[in-house]
């Protein structure tokens, strides 16, 4: 039986050991796809000897200028792969500088995966390939051999909203054997987002292990809810089963949400060691989780004394009547006269967002609201948001 | 400022938001694939004007024949999309069982994921799109409406392994809001596998979650820890960065992982409000992780009351030295004699270890060791490890 036996596994390996562990290995090409070198160039391979073409996008190109209905605007650009004789194709990148990368093939007009390659990232409907090139803020995004904080998704009763939702919450390193109570941040994702999208997108846990680990960031919680109130989790993970994600979803921005918001303050105060006051409260929010952060501020305005915008699409639309939408410059001076420690604006100064935000801090200028201001290089892009995290982490509590 | 804003925004959806998220945007096809029918027939759409040819495979096709290195063995069928005068190639399937089933597109030759669905499965370094045709024992995958337990990646110090090493741990509904201890099921994975598998191909969660509302099982903690001791964590997840996953890891099945196994207990002991007794421990894994339990269960003689073998692979390599691998009659003779309540053995018809499964149960019946025998259809898949996770979990405590 011994020989039986050891035949049989050593030859799982090659030849599979049924039809899905069979199938995975099968399919698997047994090229090393991408390669990052010494010099931080990238060599992207792809067997697909039938292909007559195959070229390669996304955000480590340089861009180029695309039509769209907004008019010309900036787009991904795309390199040639090049076809060796034995079918794999290839391209190698230029030098470099630290990110987190995405990519896809583009494979005879047709957009995929690199199936060489098994880190993918959703965002909204779309899954791409990513790859980290280290050094400088791209150290922060990595897994390093440090104490790492737990993440859980968990689920909380919204008596508000009437369900139970999914909910995604880092503890920091060292909180489940300690008494001390913790300060708390409320991250909140962007349109087409969800309770998924800070900690794979954002790579939360991982910056917060890091900023942790250096001294520069306090422990904290990290507290990431989803904010599409039809939702009780996000797609794949709930109770609507699988469905292809949308950009918008009903009843967003509504303000359903924000009138809702302390269902979710208040499940965290009364499950986690947290200190719950204003002192030790925190929201941030990128682009619709900005609006979600700059609404919500000033709805509670005696609840948070750090606040976050971070690309934020600022105001409702004209025709929103929620409750919370009304008397935005009264609730803000509100907000101003009961004291905060930071009300921090990030945006990039292509972000289509640029003039609205622009705006809105001549609106604080007027009001005589204090606030400082980041203008970073670039758009609307987790690139972006991920610096953000790192800058404005560190400035809590 | 508002009318600017709310022009841009209500264009966010047509017209994406910034390189990022603008080809999130753009790349996705305006199409709904898979699409399941009220009957459970499925129609698959991919938009692929220049393509010559398109095929759909795996485990939702009858399987074929096909050549192997191990002579001919099952493989997964093909069957063709085809091509619509819109550039949409289609198959629509036959009614469907109940069951989670994964997916491949083959364009041209090359084996791709479906861009339209972004739900994805890593199985060691291959991604394949899944989708649920619910009924039976399927319904126990879903996310229903029921109270739902915690699932937490957190780290453990490992001090036999020198290392922090990453585990998944899944918590009952309730187990954070009351002062119950809990008995814990140990689930291991197979080679290729990591604290990921269970949870994510295995549907741990979702399983325990409903079997438990349908008082189907008692509320148990599920403790899914890495079995590769040369991993501090799965593959992207840990300090080895991003790298292509591989079926067989160096010191795997080396008796490392077993002689070890005691810091996972203790820190669940340690960590988590359990009993900690035999009566309330239980151990199982497939393939590899049966291999595993086995070995573990009889190292440790007295600890565990509850063992389960799925597919497993039984006997170590006949030059494995570890002493974990010594006297394994004897030690299963302590194990015996110590007494536990249930020995349960699972295998498919066509699985490759059926036969070794076999002898090993003829030295069990020779040394009157009692078991539960389980043989089902099917091989060494997931689909039958997933079935054995329903009706094992039942038995427990």
């Amino acid at each position: 039986m011994k020989k039986h036996f050891l035949l049989s596994f050593l030859l799982l390996g090659f030849v599979g050991v049924g039809l899905q562990a069979q199938e995975a290995l099968f399919r698997a090409q047994q090229i090393i796809s991408p390669e990052v070198h010494q010099d931080n160039s990238v060599t992207f391979r792809l067997l697909a000897p039938n292909a007559q073409s195959i070229q390669i996008t996304d955000d480590f190109l340089p861009t180029v200028k695309i039509e769209s209905p907004m008019g010309q605007m900036d787009g991904p650009g795309r390199a040639d792969l090049v076809k060796g004789e034995n079918g794999i194709w290839e391209f190698k990148s230029q030098i470099l500088g630290p990110e987190l990368y995405n990519y896809s093939f583009i494979i005879d007009g047709f957009t995929t995966t690199d199936p060489n390659n098994p880190f993918l990232i959703r965002d909204v409907a779309s899954v791409t390939n990513i790859f980290i090139i280290g050094g400088g803020h791209a150290e922060l995004y990595k897994t390093n051999d440090i104490p790492h904080g737990s993440v859980t998704r968990r689920w909380y009763d919204s008596p508000g909203l009437g369900m139970d939702r999914r909910i995604t919450i880092y503890t920091p390193p060292g909180y489940e054997n300690s008494t001390e109570k913790y300060p708390v941040l409320y991250l909140l994702h962007g349109a087409g987002g969800d309770e998924e999208a800070w900690i794979s997108l954002g790579r939360t846990a991982q910056i917060m292990d890091n900023l942790i680990a250096q001294g520069k960031a306090n422990p904290m919680i990290v507290v990431m809810p989803n904010g599409n109130v039809i939702q009780d989790a996000a797609p794949g993970e709930g109770s609507m089963g699988y469905y292809k994600p949308q950009f918008m979803v009903p009843k967003t921005m509504d303000g359903t949400y924000e009138a809702n918001f302390m269902d979710i303050v208040k499940f965290v105060e009364s499950n986690y060691r947290v200190k719950a006051d204003k002192a030790n409260r925190a929201i941030a929010g990128l682009s619709m989780g900005g609006f979600h952060t700059m609404h919500i501020s000033r709805y509670y305005p005696n609840t948070f004394d750090y606040v976050g915008l971070f690309s934020a699409a600022i105001m409702p639309r004209e025709d929103a009547t929620a409750k919370v939408y009304s008397d935005i410059e009264g609730t803000l001076k509100n907000q101003m006269n009961n004291g905060f420690k930071l009300y921090w604006i990030a945006i990039g100064k292509t972000d289509f967002l640029f003039d609205a935000n622009t705006a809105y801090r001549k609106m604080l200028d007027n009001m005589g609201m204090k606030y400082e201001y980041v203008e970073s290089e670039g758009g609307h892009t987790w690139r972006n948001w991920r610096v953000y995290l790192t800058e404005f982490a560190p400035r809590l509590f």
